[in-house]
């Protein structure tokens, strides 16, 4: 095989994970959820600029406050999950450019002073981040729900009143539920998505 | 510990792995990066929507071609690099979505049917997927080398002559080289980017 992951890993992280619809009522732990982070911060992003940011929604009213701006269809599922993670973009992240890239801390004034530049290149590498989460919630046994449908201004203004931030993801955690997981959808062959020049 | 990956895993994809700027001579063959794909591809997207293309930049002739397009700082390990992809999003990722995502095929016109959206949903959506592309590399025990460095729009006219792709990053890869690696800049610390609420 050309992979050196190790096989039970491969299937831990991809071939037999699968986006969760239903959840147990196990808790998530903030423990658990430190050891993702932990994890998936080491992955890269352009100039390290690790734009991404993370709201846990624990308590019963920010829950609701949350379902008011979910799609209705991921309304039921949203609010049964044992946590869930607003995954979001942070358009002022270059604040921390001199201390996340110190080889070149005038990386933040030279390339990142317009906010149109910013804002294209943190939804970017926070959607980057966004894929490295969701494995890093499988590496931690748990099952990721990742959703898009939901209003984003309704969320961005609920949750992130500095207007800096615009939300990429809502995410449900937990250990599957029954009935957790849809069938696999067929993927794309290799030759369908590459190409050789 | 709270993550159940094996901790070689943890190594080999996150904790040791680290972005390369040089390279061996090492060919990556086909066998790899179709390995490769047929890891990742399982990873999730909105709608199973998939809509990630890339190009295997082989030829002299098309290495070129692409050097042109890069920022100074990039054309001389993009040159070195055994093997050099192009990561972009098909904007026409809505054609495929009748067999990718069977059991509502209606998304593909209920969802869909507005260019500015579908734009949109594959910036994300194949972003994600470039974040799942760069673990699948290291997975293969090979270093990636992304970049964002480049301009898009001479990139897209050169290697997307239909107008319907928009890349998003050019990635070489290959084992790394001699001083490969830039010293590991800091991280975020967790509760600078993790609220609870």
């Amino acid at each position: 095989m050309s992979l050196i992951l190790d096989p039970a890993a491969q299937d831990l992280l991809f071939r037999e994970a699968h986006t969760a619809n239903t959840f147990t009522d196990e808790p998530v732990t903030d423990e658990q959820v430190k050891a993702v982070y932990d994890l998936v911060k080491y992955a890269p992003t352009a100039f390290n600029q690790s734009p991404l940011r993370v709201v846990l929604v624990r308590s019963a009213e920010a829950r609701e406050r949350l379902l008011g701006h979910m799609s209705e269809g991921n309304r039921a599922k949203t609010a049964a999950a044992p946590l869930t993670a607003i995954l979001a973009a942070d358009n002022e992240f270059h604040e921390e450019l001199p201390k996340l890239f110190p080889h070149f801390p005038q990386a933040k004034d030279a390339f990142f002073s317009e906010r149109a530049v910013r804002e294209r290149s943190a939804a970017f590498n926070a959607a980057l981040q966004v894929g490295y989460f969701i494995v890093g919630v499988r590496a931690a046994g748990l099952a990721a729900g990742p959703m898009t449908g939901y209003d984003p201004e309704g969320v961005n203004k609920e949750f992130f009143a500095d207007g800096e931030h615009a939300v990429l993801a809502v995410v449900n955690i937990g250990k599957p539920g029954d009935d957790a997981f849809r069938p696999r959808s067929p993927r794309l062959e290799f030759d369908e998505v590459v190409t050789t020049v």
